[in-house]
């Protein structure tokens, strides 16, 4: 068990604050490892549970390779009882599929990481997961926690539905030109690190299968294909028909994705650089660069990184963004929407370079 | 100097075999080495010349690290005369725009690795390059050296323009589609090692700048863009709009291309796997494949490997193709044009696995 | 310049706390910029003055990739007077041999993270680095800031000589059977990431020299070999006898020596254990572990994982300690220093996971 | 079945040319398909066997994704009679103590790349590998294939035992000083590729576990020390002591060794290289040479590179070696065993750059 007898968190902040209390279930993985580091460092948290049935028992600093705190955290089995008790919000960092089936008995405000609350209906759920879902009421209450898109109904909401990582890295550059009316069919191809696809024990992800090498997957049947249309569309009310094709890097973090637009109203490089600025011009997360960005540039913070182009030989915007999976397109995105839905600074904990 | 007083070739062939006498210019790069390893081994072939004025008296196993041959195969400096006098065949793996300059006076047969002959007129060359043409008139005879599509022109040449790599890679999966107009535009997205940019010593070619990092480059301005929409013309009389962007990859070799076809008559994932396989039935090296190809099935073979699918949802084609770009995308091919236009078996010295 | 009007720290501190004025000189090397990021978050420290020829009037957001602070901090000229007068305490993160042509002239405490203040006398300087010490003097009042060895010295001190990053991996876990009279001749057999070489545009740190490569240099030659002996006899008074073999790793950061040491009395693997955790028993950066470390345990952390084994069979003490070559192996111990020399505590901006 | 009808060599070799039946058996792992490579493009070798049982029914080209040679190649399961029947020699590329088991009953001769045949006696193995061995008189008449060492023993042999990997980096490096009584004691450390480990689906195999990190596994316990020591043993008649920890490289392929030696006579480095020159000079695949060698100047070749240096200031000799350990340290020095025990040129297939 994680809570101390005091209650008092453990970082030395002073006593008179009211803290929240959260909890991170499936905190052995990679978004669950990131989620811990994170919330530990931030001023107004206290971690106070923390599940995984595989690690149960175990003291997470053996997992971090850190003992310095001398802090005795351990894990706890996940039980819905014991987080609607101990804690007033939990992160959920659980495979597909195996998320609703617990979020549906939990009373308290979650953050999902999974993509189990992402889609506003179950029948697509169904359609691109393969299984039914076992509470698809919450679907319809759910916010989709892309800030930069919803952050008004995250102010407050208590299901929130973390997007996947390519989805974010897509979304951001695409929307402002499907909104303004500019494109409505698109080509996305992006390329993530190996972290994307989890500690996953396959022949597939072994080092002599990745390393000096590259490779398509998911041709054009990828699940954020669906995720990335309806988060456009349920924000824009406009279409957008993409064709999406996700690639492995050998590198161990970071997405880079290349967008291809139709530019349906012939606007030149400035126009295309004036409406993504204007969009994001107050987003603390999102730089829109002069330049291309690259992976190393993103890799350590939670920003997106954005460069547009036009190719008026063939017709074409070319947009360009670089993201953290892990941060951005993960675990910092989802401490960005705690922030948000509690009234925190907005980059507490997440601002900067993280490592 | 590289002859043997007796001119007889470095393996123990027989005496009375006629041997086509080969020199290589710019031995020292990547495509030199892996030229050089290749004619080495190839059964009717005399290594007469090696020229390079930064190795100039070197001896070549210095720098191939292998001494095993007990030969004294040296490097002489760059010299038109000596290569006219030396030589039956000349192949030039030198810079882009120094090429030309040598080329203007050599009286034998050639292959550049170079792009200085790969247009068939001198403006398309100065408006991409820079830099005036100095000898346009070989132009006009030059073949583009791209077997799949020119075999024929290429038996008997005197002039073979090797292809670019990426174009290689884009050409091959592209031109059976436009051929039969199919498709009129495309969207080609490719990420190459980086021998691809050869040994220059550059601050993005740190390893420092390079490993766990992954950018894209020359966005919708890269000159195999121009040169695959002409090649493609010259052949099909159809014309292709291409946007194209090339990415760099934390790897040594290979490149894989994404490519999304517009799909004029909607054919279906049949038809366009028939397509491509009716165009290429007979191509040694070509292998058209039902799952999607990775960089390292590629390397180490001159095999260009292509995997066709249909995006229905969004009206594309999509092809991804990958090469070794040291061999198909420059050494493997230009040895592979040598063969076909001396009526050597095609597949002399690049069939299989050469690492 | 960097200095705020206001003269307050860059993060929303309180305003009546006493802020340590802290500058950095060779702020763009790997070493620099790390430095920066952990004095950014240190609760204590104002940083207020960044020194770079290179990079002068540039903003450092541009470098490190980040501007969500909307800080507008420059770089400066590297200049005594603007460092005497602008701060309390400076960073030299400077090439070894131009460190102490400028520290001559600084009359405020210094953190030197080159070699040029090593070694207590300037005999053994100018016979390893092969030029005139411009103010020998400083070499006898000096520390060597390992703080495991040397802490006492470390508070109050004016001049910290950072040690030098194999330098402390080796040190630390054979200081304790030195000490005991239980070895006196040592083999140390290290390696290292990439960014111990920092950024020079050396064709050796090109991707293709060091990707799927790995080598020894500096064979029985490097500059650390006296480093460690003389920090070794300064603390113990016994002599060590070193051959050390530095290797170059195709990863970005991290080293991890293994060290056979000599067993003059025989122990056993439990008596070993024993000796290495006593010694390091209260300190907050050691980790004394039952299995093997890695280096990805320790990057981005400043601790030493140390694990001890014996060979009985060759009768060796055998020794393997990781560190990050960026934090313990330079600017997290020199922040270590810092935090010692003024009184606050060690660990802080340094402790647990810092990316 | 493998065998064509009309049991020609799968290349185009004269009839009337007596052809080596071979058999290689584990021939998907990745010493079995170097060895199929190699022996592919031998004059003097047909391929008549290849036994999988996890590829039993396969074909070949599948697997090296390679097909243009349209050669019906398939996989069999691994049969003793089929072997018996089919072949004149047999590789085995099996799992250590499963190939005594096969190697039992087989009746040809066999060149066995396992460890099951490299000790001389079988309470050595038995203590080591924790197994009864099946066949212990078999061991009475195997030889040790090292040929640099027991060449003479090879030439005629029945039952090669090919040596491990790191055991061919270190024991060709050390030999000569033991031999001459200059070195009693030594310490080995090396370092691997992941190949080394095979293609087991373990997760300390997983990319991000291997990725950047570094690591020392089997500390002063690894098989090949005992081995080292009884090869040197029987051929020099003097007693080596060796403490040997081998590394994990985040790489694929290659092992460089760096051994201190205690320098008994206190040789200078013009005699140590003396020492080592002579010894090998008329080996076809040792390079001594006066720089230290690097993984990528034996990647791809049969070769063993050495380079000696003296630490006169702790009194040892340095001997630095590099191998690939697919091809010296496995498949390539398994064919320089078949080489000499036929009367074949000791080179055949395996001279130069193999890939």
């Amino acid at each position: 068990m994680v809570i101390r007898e005091q209650e008092r968190p453990f970082s030395g902040l002073s006593d008179n604050k009211k803290m929240l209390k959260v909890g991170i279930c499936g905190a052995s993985g990679f978004t669950g490892a990131m989620l811990l580091r994170i919330l530990y460092k931030h001023s107004s948290v206290l971690i106070s549970y923390l599940g995984s049935n595989s690690y149960n028992g175990s003291n997470v600093n053996a997992l971090l390779n850190s003992d310095y705190e001398n802090t005795p955290i351990c894990f706890s089995s996940i039980d819905v009882d014991l987080i609607n008790k101990k804690c007033d919000l939990i992160f959920l960092a659980m495979p597909h599929t195996a998320s609703h089936l617990l979020l549906k008995d939990i009373k308290i405000p979650a953050i999902d990481l999974s993509a189990d609350f992402r889609f506003n209906n179950s029948a697509l759920y169904e359609k691109w997961y393969g299984t039914v879902h076992s509470c698809p009421d919450k679907l319809t209450n759910r916010v989709y926690g892309l800030p930069e898109l919803f952050r008004d109904r995250i102010v407050g909401s208590t299901l929130i539905a973390n997007p996947g990582c390519y989805a974010t890295s897509i979304i951001l550059p695409i929307y402002p030109f499907v909104r303004n009316g500019l494109c409505s069919s698109a080509v996305a191809d992006s390329a993530s690190g190996v972290s994307g696809a989890g500690k996953a024990l396959k022949k597939e992800l072994l080092f002599y299968k990745v390393d000096e090498n590259y490779k398509a997957y998911n041709i054009a049947a990828h699940k954020h294909q669906p995720e990335i249309e309806e988060a456009i569309g349920e924000k824009s009310g406009q279409k957008i028909a993409l064709s999406f094709v996700p690639h492995l890097l050998p590198i161990r973090r970071g997405i880079l994705s290349t967008i291809y637009m139709d530019n349906l109203s012939k606007i030149d490089k400035n126009e295309v650089a004036m409406i993504i600025k204007k969009q994001y011009k107050n987003e603390p997360f999102i730089k829109v660069r002069d330049d291309p960005p690259q992976i190393l540039d993103v890799v350590g913070t939670n920003d997106c990184h954005i460069y547009a182009a036009v190719d008026e030989h063939n017709g074409k915007i070319i947009v360009i963004s670089a993201i953290d999976n892990l941060l951005k397109g993960a675990s910092g995105q989802a401490v960005q929407n705690m922030n948000i839905a509690y009234g925190f600074d907005e980059t507490e904990a997440i601002g900067g370079w993280l490592g």
